[in-house]
């Protein structure tokens, strides 16, 4: 994402931005929602991510003359309008989540409210941005949630969609809670936390796996970890590894441990401890990889894998179960001819496909023990009176209501732009991850469990109700 | 792909090249083979494509200060090595089929024959970039399969994983047969088609659906092509398309035709060509679009869907239901102290994961109608007396034979870099196109058939054969 891409958009962004030019009505304002409409895998939450990708993206917008030259051969698009181009900068406003906060379907997580050429511009790269990132860390957060504290490492890199993904796909996923990545580059662009020993590649090299194993410890006394899986894990693996964690210690060192990457992992890794604890190394870790996600992990715990550590790769970098999040842009309002903010809805067979017209929030009800315990996509205009009772009703089934007392209040979104101007500040990931951790403390297991959680309520406030109903009742009338 | 990519690798790769300086051995050449050991979605064929990719990354190679000052902060290197580094440049040999080769499992598509240290190095890029494109492309060409010959475009750039993914993954739909894409970048990198027309937003902008058409055609009147269900699709949308394509007529203009993009696609398309045709518009086309992918496109085929054209999103540009290739990278041979190249071995449990040892080649088996008919890996210094009949067995059911007369052979690798020189031709995304296309005419339809494909035959030779049984036994005395 250090290309400049601008020219990164849908060719019917342009060519909608050229006929609003031409229509004289591309100054006018639009507010467009990004949401999605199920959570990452189906499961009960999910924590966006890419907003500090979406700034940069922003921020660097610009047409230059290559570009301006391309699309006029396209033979597209009006000269007053390819010049107009050429002076484009983004001006409007951007609403958003912080990176690493937990939402739920139907809700905007980032809302574009600026002159309608440039909101329809930003629209593909910024669902692509967010698409992808929100879907890795809410995927790493899950196999975080499987491994129940147990350290998570992402490996994926060479099965990533490509370099790029893998680059961000590894931030994304130390954000969603993994302690670490293999790839050098997300170490270094993001500082954090790498890590990696030694492949079959190493062991296959010399004549012996004893002499591979002796060169690895050698030239890594302090953090011998060595792959045990070459050739046999148990008639030759594990052994070579002991006498080289003997020798090791003999030297006034101690082995870090074994990894294994194929196999039975729970018969080898219980195998593998009782080994090690014989030879006087219960303090040697067990690491496993092997095509694990948030599932598999679930299975080789309940059946009492003696695994410290979870190399995850394949998996998780490309949310391999369910690889996108199918995020949209949805116009919502835009202004009239006298200037005035107009909600707009677009309608579908499909009800769920309905967008909430009008300029909205949402705001998260959370009661006195501080968890999070519904969700209201309110029109911006409004305010909760939190000195007295809510009450809140299912936007479907309206006879389902609950009401909350002794309880707060929080606006989940707030300024990412204002007036072209990047206004939030730029955290570290360290601090995006804690953020993640606080927003998985305020929520109820039941939503993280990993097949079939339950559903967080997600409700519309009456007078944004009465608004869709009203809207839907006008369209229908067509 | 356009930043320096070298950091992009696995810490391990560092970590190995570091022991290997310290060691000495560094400079000891070694083969390493990509290969996938399965067809993407388990079709009949895979679609080789990112050499291009591969070529950018090798040529750039190279670590800066930053990198080094980074690595040294590691704490896991020596001074010496990372001085050694700065000079780091590839200068081995890299032997590649041509991007849009049709190739199978178990083959190498590409090899890399070089210094340890350098080879080791460029294994999670190239892996990365390749597993990708190759993915990417042929789910492209499944899909164009199942269209049967209708244009099939590429739209999926906001669902793809990142931009790049995107960018690139358009890059390699084209290549896998469609005839162009949605994203404007890959358009002007590539010289590729691009296409678009507008979104629901742009009807929703205007007060009805009809002064939005009408505002569409008066900006495209030689290009008018109308999305038809942003409202109700055989309510408003087609009668409104109509009755401007009526006046698009009257001003001496002929329209393309609409898009759907929701709803029963079959029903739908079908009544909008009894209307269109009804109008006396029999050439209006209809282009659908919504989730589709191989597996919809046939069903609506077989229902009788009237569809001219589809334009495919998520599912193709992350090969949703297959969203990674799973390539690998494995050691086959190496140097010896006397300089000598020795095969190598992995042995596995997983009889599929033992690699073939030794520096290969593969050769594919055409008959007299050019359709090919098996493909047989060798070591690299056999040859075929094509004079001759050809006997070739079945790895595993060696009973199993073929003999072949009046064949021709062909070497499907050649090579991509020369100590350390790029030595093939760039050429552009058509000329490989037209690449896959001849591939795929070579190629019997029942290795194309989207579910439950024929296997296609790949032996290894007498020579190969024998040395694999040879190592397996010997490391088994281990």
């Amino acid at each position: 994402m250090k290309t400049n891409l601008t020219m990164l958009t849908d060719l019917y962004q342009l060519t909608m931005m050229n006929g609003y030019f031409k229509k004289g009505i591309h100054e006018d304002i639009a507010v467009f929602d990004v949401f999605f409409r199920k959570n990452v895998c189906e499961g009960g939450y999910t924590i966006v991510c890419g907003m500090e990708e979406v700034v940069h993206y922003v921020q660097n917008l610009a047409f230059n003359d290559h570009d301006i030259e391309y699309l006029k051969g396209l033979g597209l698009f009006d000269d007053e309008f390819l010049e107009f181009l050429r002076k484009f900068k983004f001006t409007g406003d951007i609403y958003a989540v912080e990176d690493g906060t937990v939402m739920y379907p139907g809700e905007p997580i980032l809302i574009v409210k600026a002159p309608l050429y440039q909101a329809q511009l930003v629209e593909t790269a910024i669902l692509s941005i967010v698409n992808f990132m929100t879907l890795i860390a809410t995927k790493a957060s899950r196999v975080c949630y499987a491994a129940n504290g147990d350290p998570v490492l992402e490996f994926g890199l060479r099965r990533a969609q490509g370099p790029e993904a893998g680059l961000y796909g590894a931030k994304a996923a130390i954000i969603g809670g993994c302690v670490g990545t293999s790839n050098v580059l997300t170490g270094k662009m993001f500082n954090v936390p790498i890590s990696g020993t030694h492949a079959h590649s190493w062991v296959q090299k010399f004549d012996t796996e004893l002499d591979a194993f002796r060169a690895y410890a050698d030239t890594y006394p302090e953090t011998c970890l060595l792959l045990i899986d070459t050739y046999n894990v148990l008639d030759s693996g594990i052994k070579n590894a002991i006498t080289v964690f003997k020798e090791l210690r003999e030297k006034g060192y101690e082995p870090l441990g074994v990894r294994l990457d194929s196999g039975d992992l729970t018969y080898l890794s219980k195998e593998v401890r009782k080994r090690l604890d014989e030879a006087g190394f219960p303090d040697a870790k067990i690491t496993a990889s092997n095509d694990l996600d948030e599932y598999t992990i679930t299975s080789l715990k309940q059946e009492g894998a003696v695994i410290d550590s979870w190399g995850v790769g394949t998996k998780l970098i490309t949310s391999y179960d369910y690889p996108s999040l199918g995020g949209v842009y949805k116009l919502c309002a835009t202004t009239n001819k006298e200037g005035i903010l107009e909600p707009k809805i677009k309608i579908s067979e499909n009800p769920e496909k309905i967008n909430n017209p009008g300029f909205k929030k949402v705001v998260r009800i959370y009661n006195s023990f501080g968890k999070s315990e519904a969700d209201l996509i309110m029109l911006s205009d409004e305010e909760i009176d939190t000195s007295k009772p809510l009450e809140i009703f299912d936007p479907i089934y309206t006879w389902k209501t609950k009401t909350y007392e002794n309880y707060k209040v929080k606006e989940m979104l707030s300024p990412l732009f204002l007036k072209g101007i990047c206004v939030r500040e730029k955290k570290t990931v360290e601090e995006v991850k804690d953020h993640t951790r606080n927003e998985l403390a305020c929520i109820w297991n039941q939503y993280k469990r990993i097949k079939n959680p339950h559903i967080y309520k997600v409700d519309l406030s009456q007078k944004l109700w009465d608004l869709k109903q009203n809207m839907i009742a006008q369209k229908k009338k067509f």
